[in-house]
């Protein structure tokens, strides 16, 4: 199946058009990628990505930090490391799940380039062609992208307001496996999901791992944000109700910050042995420097200060744009997440996310299509709204301005039937 | 086809054991990664390792140099970036590849995790299960992982004192077309090969270029080496010659340090495209903090004066390596390496490199044998040594111990000879 040049711009300049995998052809630019043009002009309010707020972080305090990992240890920060990653940063790991009540060997965890790698590495060492992977409904775009990229066979499955449903998992698995398909593992972000805003409740936790070990379905636990609750709290990790079962994958993009790109992959001895080695096939190792830096930080600074910093700060963004939603737009609904990063937005009916995009930039504020977040085409009725960026005062203004694009074409959308009435 | 566990240890612990990706089956532990526990022993002198000796790295100046991002820059450099990479450090490189001649636009570089990574994106967007994918003859092991992983078939063709043969690789080409094969790429180390020592001459480079534009077979150059020929000379690269049927690899890791993991590919324009996009899927952008580090070392350093140094430093190890071969053992041939780690030494006939390779390390040297540069059993009679890590001293030390084993097996053989003769 010869690519006819659409990915390199609609021409057929590309000397090597007709020898690419088939893997090349699940390449696409993600909807959020094509907004990034559009976002960085001043003028335009970004609701859509998902950029930490580092601004608070003590840059002067950590140079010195970075400074002493080279003076001290330049010629092992420098060096190639272990491919399963350096031993102190992977005990500082296991200090860090702790307080998500995982009892975790040091061990099992494998150091990848950001927690982003580790979906892939997972997603090579599990994805045939065609097998299928169980996901949310919506579920994180980045990782939609990496099962897609390895011919997955991508299947969402009913969330609400407390996370994934057991009775659709279950169904979902019976119905797979009644086609003859092998499925791989479900795909979960617990903790203020990335885009619905939702939490699993403790039971709803203990639901999906039973279910799972019943069924013997791997689960990938997938939690970035889980330090970022509002109330305080950390939640007990999928993987500690049940170890042998779940891959935990955690990340320092949003507990610290993203620039290093270090994430990492808990998981069962033998899973961790073949991620270990696909790890060293796609990179050898892990950057020494950025996870000597990293461990500097986890030893040396106030890391669990700067977590409760960070969680104040988001939950005032929270708070700003949950006021506006409700304020400004009455005629949408939406999640009221507990954390993280993200709500989701149900539009009035008869709006469309994706169509109404070029209307909202023109309106000067962004936010991604719901249709982001869906393998299959679904979500038109859905956007995502961030408020992890922008400050509280440029929220409200967004909001207000997506309001007035989402009033129009309602009012658009209320004459026509109105006058369909008429007719 | 379900794994029994053979990665695991032997055992049938592994819950997920009939769960894996037939491509998970093909992660072997290479056998350069089952030597690190041995080589790790201080008394065992390593003739085995790719590590590039970075003692003398100024690292007081570097720790300001680093400082100095986070303090200037930090909340750029512990951000998120761009997938394709940090433009300015994309800049810098084609200043570097200038010097081999190759006039590059900073926008078909593509930053990597190191150049390791570049190899793995490039298998993902070229390689379906069954292509052909010509490497030589012995070829780097890690590349041959990554082919591997992708489930290529992986095809080896004869190279001489210049390099890979122009006449082999036709040949290959035209057999792999006859029986009904695509050939993706041929994958080539022009310079200083690794692990062959061999330097492709100019004349070679063109006949290989212009039959593979002939023939339309795509180039992947990896160059980790090209500035470290002891003649103190740069060769102008494939890429120069045909930019179009070219993707060139390029890595800090050598010419610097491989402790950031900052690698890149330069590639015609869709290719260039496709490579961003896996690059975004497989980590969503590589690191900000690395790439802005290593901007301003080649901003703000003498590297070029460090390349003189490194080349000096390892001419001189070359030279060692050499002297002890030519003193210590004289049953044995081995590659006149002109820059780079390597040379490749053919053992007396009879001798078999992985077999000896237990008695070598308990004489107290170690090296890598020649079958972990073939993906088909071939090797055997050859074995890598490289002299980039130890001081001239163990070098000598090695090759003396060394020496001893070989001479040892090759009595033996005499001896076993000598006594059929007599039967």
């Amino acid at each position: 199946m010869p690519l006819h040049g659409d990915i390199s711009g609609g021409s057929r300049l590309d000397t090597w058009w007709d020898t690419y995998s088939v893997r090349a052809e699940h390449l696409r630019e993600s909807e959020v990628r094509s907004l990034f043009a559009v976002v960085a002009r001043p003028e335009v309010v970004s609701l859509a990505g998902g950029m930490p707020n580092i601004k608070d972080l003590p840059l002067e305090a950590l140079a010195e930090s970075t400074a002493q990992v080279m003076r001290e240890h330049g010629t092992q920060a420098l060096q190639y490391g272990a491919g399963r990653g350096w031993d102190p940063l992977r005990e500082k790991i296991c200090e860090v799940m702790a307080l998500e009540q995982i009892d975790g060997d040091y061990e099992n965890v494998v150091i990848t380039t950001g927690s982003q790698q580790a979906v892939d590495l997972l997603s090579q060492i599990f994805i045939n062609p065609g097998d299928v992977v169980l996901v949310e409904a919506p579920s994180y775009l980045g990782s939609l992208g990496i099962f897609a990229n390895n011919l997955a066979d991508i299947r969402h499955v009913a969330m609400d307001q407390d996370g994934l449903l057991p009775d659709a998992l279950e169904a979902a698995i019976k119905q797979a496996r009644s086609e003859g398909k092998a499925v791989k593992f479900v795909y979960t972000i617990p903790n203020f999901h990335n885009p619905a805003g939702v939490t699993q409740t403790m039971e709803r936790r203990r639901a999906i791992v039973d279910l799972c070990e019943r069924e013997r379905v791997l689960i990938v636990e997938d939690n970035p944000y889980g330090l970022l609750g509002f109330d305080g709290q950390t939640r007990p990790a999928l993987q500690s109700l049940n170890p042998d079962g779940v891959v935990y994958l955690g990340s320092f993009s949003k507990m610290f910050a993203p620039g290093y790109r270090v994430g990492w992959a808990l998981a069962p001895h033998a899973v961790r042995d073949k991620l270990v080695l696909a790890n060293e096939s796609a990179v050898l190792s892990p950057s020494m420097m950025a996870q000597m830096t990293i461990h500097a930080y986890l030893r040396d600074f106030d890391w669990w200060g700067q977590v409760k910093q960070y969680r104040g700060m988001y939950k005032a963004r929270r708070d700003a744009m949950l006021e506006s939603l409700e304020e400004y737009m009455p005629s949408c609904s939406w999640t009221v997440p507990q954390g993280g990063f993200y709500t989701w937005v149900t539009l009035p009916k008869g709006l469309d996310a994706k169509e109404m995009l070029p209307r909202a930039v023109a309106g000067l504020v962004a936010y991604v299509s719901g249709t982001a977040f869906f393998a299959d085409g679904q979500g038109r009725d859905h956007l995502r709204l961030s408020y992890c960026f922008p400050p509280p005062e440029e929220i409200r203004e967004g909001v207000r301005r997506l309001a007035r694009v989402v009033n129009r074409e309602k009012a658009l959308i209320d004459m026509f039937h109105s006058s369909d009435d008429e007719a």
